[in-house]
């Protein structure tokens, strides 16, 4: 029983895998849609028929609803709902956040959610505000621990309970929240309270609590990142090891007006035309859509048929080893997801380490590339090769004499001799012609090789137009000019 | 009669814009899905019940088909097709670049596509391979023209006839054939050839071909991209001025189990997920599209509505603006799209002429921002700002005594005064955190300024993190740290 986590595929730190709840086993990355037993634009039956495999719905709701309490307590969850995938219930711990209170204890809704037969259940944790200052967020969180230890003192290990991760803001926080949960045995580990973040779009912030979570939740535990519902989003969360995401938002946009699409949303009333492959777009006009008395739920459909596709599209590349593309697809769509994706740059000798070593492919896409994992991995390797007392390091891949070894040079990762050619990354990476950029990170590598070098003679065979690049970057290094 | 466009809505050198045929009125950019009548994955009447408003077929086909040819004659093509909307035919052009030569003449196949009731015709033209040497282009060409001439002459000004612009790799070419068609007063231009150029991958041939077409086309025309049919191109077309495009690879992919995508296309047998929004995609898995006995037909639909997506997409963009946002998303997907989307940056000052003046908003996505229409036309438009002889250029935007105007800084724009701070681009645009590549080109909009202004002083406060920037694209600038 419980909860149990199986990674199948991985790259970066995103995974695709398994996730088992009692009998029931899910794909992800997953999305949750949330669903309010009160207003179901979509029923839980027509997501299942859209492939939907678990939903999440708030048991505190039912537990303060004269309508489901009862029903669902004799009859289930999935019997109210008419959903037989995984149902996850969250506790109670959103109306803390939004209401200041809520008249439920810890074990009072752990139980609720064990008696309407939830899959997944969540402890009363206290999602901290990322506003709150360091002492408020420290006493949220030692909180949220005590309840999260009475959780597996009450009702066993082998209770399907998620630990959420809290901490706010804080880095050294977040970083101790995954360490207590992780030792506490939690193999099903929500970020909580980042949806504010989110919303104001501080995606630097966001990359910087969830890697700090990250860092210390046990890579063995599958991570929801609580509350993460716009699609736009979803590759960069991935890419830093969130497995889960939950939408209510599909339906809160929709109610709005609003129109999902992977690159940002719209207001219905700015269409001009509807961007999209979905039915609901390929069978209406915009017109037709705008004034529909059916509006909102046509919406609601085109936002999750957006929605579950991007799931579909990262599940893709991470079994490709494609993700950093679609990173950096998704995340120039917004300028500031743009910052959060060249915070997670930051982050590249962390990521490297558990980045797999071969990939589909490896497409240059702009600057950023040059500071992908496997361009790192690259360079750190340079140093292994075991060369002779004098080395050419030949730009133009011609051939030269006078020297013991010939390397040929590729950017963004340098120099490399003939037998790596067609391996993993030179092999499988296209690049458009050279610029400053991947120039200047090739020449690192260079630099690399040399000082992991230190009784070899190097000299650089390359065109002046690149030359002033190299001497920035390897100071002293030896040139001569290739034939024009 | 004859054949009419109007340009409606227009970003960078794309429009949104009205095509009249006779009595009929299409909205561009349009796909034209091509229909082989031998071969109707999908039919006419699927594609109008799509959206779709015109489609193109194949007029040698229907002369040399003993099933089709007597029907087309007496019924009527829009009767045999069960089609409403606007038909265009090809004459029989492609055969010739395929087989070397067909059994028709010039005039023959206008006068079948006449008789037929096409709505746009189109002349025996030569398709010139891009393999071709410049003699042959020439010679090709001069025959071209010729035929075009006489179309003119025989079938009057007012019949639907296009006019292809032929001249092989050639820009020169290319020019005098855009000159030459306007000149005879064609108002459809399609630009032809360029399949295999596309079929390379060669997009900064592709950029060359389109660009010097471009440059003799009258603005008020109509451009075809012939043969154009893969979505993840339609933006950097439409960016340079092609208003339709024709697809038979929505057809063609799917019977080799090829899946489009606006990034790229798949083998439907490496696919572990359908990544895809569209009716085909959220019905079916992978395994069962597969092994569907309906496969290519459904994965023809997926094509379909993946391409006629991207189409409403462009549409947006342009009415919105956001076309060059568009460009940098879907160029970015392959390293030689993006090696065409930089050479298009070179055509900028070209594109600064006839771009709109204002826009929904400028994002940031990354280096080639900088050399956006917007930034140019921002720079140059510096030497007209009105001075006092004491000039502060304030990076921190803060408020310093003792000169006569201060002046706020914004990259990748540059200098800017207090009034233009809300207007467009400066406050419709957002950046991530600084980076060098924006604050230098903000450092040109300041030499830019200063060159404009011999008569003024200026003095640069800057953080020291830019000073050397600063310097060097400013040389001998005048420069005090802010306060830190």
């Amino acid at each position: 029983m419980g909860i149990s986590f199986e990674s199948l595929h991985s790259d970066i730190a995103g995974r695709c895998g398994k996730l088992t709840v009692g009998k029931k086993t899910i794909k992800t990355p997953a999305l949750l849609p949330v669903i309010n037993p009160h207003l179901q634009l979509v029923t839980p039956k027509e997501l299942r028929n859209m492939g939907v495999e678990a939903l999440i719905t708030n048991a505190y709701i039912f537990s303060q609803s004269q309508q489901y309490r009862i029903r669902a307590l004799s009859e289930g969850l999935h019997k109210v709902l008419d959903f037989d995938g995984v149902i996850m219930t969250d506790s109670g711990s959103f109306q803390l956040s939004v209401y200041g209170e809520v008249s439920v204890t810890n074990t009072e809704t752990l139980s609720f959610q064990r008696d309407i037969r939830s899959d997944i259940w969540v402890p009363l944790d206290i999602p901290t505000s990322p506003a709150s200052d360091r002492q408020t967020a420290e006493g949220e969180l030692a909180i949220t621990m005590q309840r999260l230890a009475e959780a597996r003192q009450v009702f066993g290990k082998d209770s399907p309970i998620a630990g959420p991760v809290q901490g706010g803001i804080f880095e050294d926080l977040r970083e101790q929240a995954g360490k207590e949960v992780t030792d506490l045995g939690f193999t099903l580990c929500p970020i909580g309270a980042v949806v504010p973040i989110m919303e104001q779009y501080r995606y630097r912030d966001l990359v910087s609590v969830v890697m700090a979570a990250k860092r210390t939740i046990s890579p063995g535990a599958c991570v929801h990142l609580f509350g993460a519902g716009h699609p736009a989003m979803f590759a960069l969360a991935t890419a830093m090891g969130c497995d889960l995401f939950d939408s209510a938002a599909y339906a809160l946009y929709a109610r709005e007006g609003r129109y999902m699409t992977v690159h940002g949303s719209y207001k219905i009333d700015e269409l001009v035309d509807l961007p999209c492959a979905c039915t609901v777009c390929r069978t209406h006009t915009v017109e037709e859509l705008r004034s529909s008395p059916q509006r909102d739920r046509l919406l609601a459909f085109h936002n999750l048929y957006v929605t579950l596709a991007e799931i579909s599209r990262i599940r893709q590349a991470v079994t490709d080893g494609t993700l950093w593309e679609l990173v950096d697809e998704r995340c120039r769509s917004h300028p500031q997801l743009l910052a959060g994706y060249r915070a997670l740059l930051n982050h590249i000798p962390v990521l490297e380490r558990t980045d797999r070593t071969s990939k589909r492919r490896f497409f240059y896409r702009g600057d950023e590339s040059c500071a992908r994992t496997e361009v790192l991995r690259y360079q750190q390797g340079l140093s292994r090769l075991r060369l002779g007392k004098t080395v050419l390091i030949a730009f133009d891949g011609g051939h030269h004499d006078g020297f013991e070894d010939t390397l040929f040079f590729k950017p963004p990762f340098g120099p490399y001799p003939k037998e790596l050619k067609e391996t993993f990354p030179l092999g499988q990476s296209e690049i458009p012609e050279w610029d400053d950029a991947m120039v200047r990170q090739g020449c690192r590598g260079i630099r690399a090789l040399i000082e992991g070098h230190p009784g070899t003679r190097f000299m650089v065979s390359c065109n002046p137009r690149w030359e002033a690049i190299l001497h920035r970057e390897v100071p002293g290094c030896e040139v001569r000019h290739e034939p024009v």
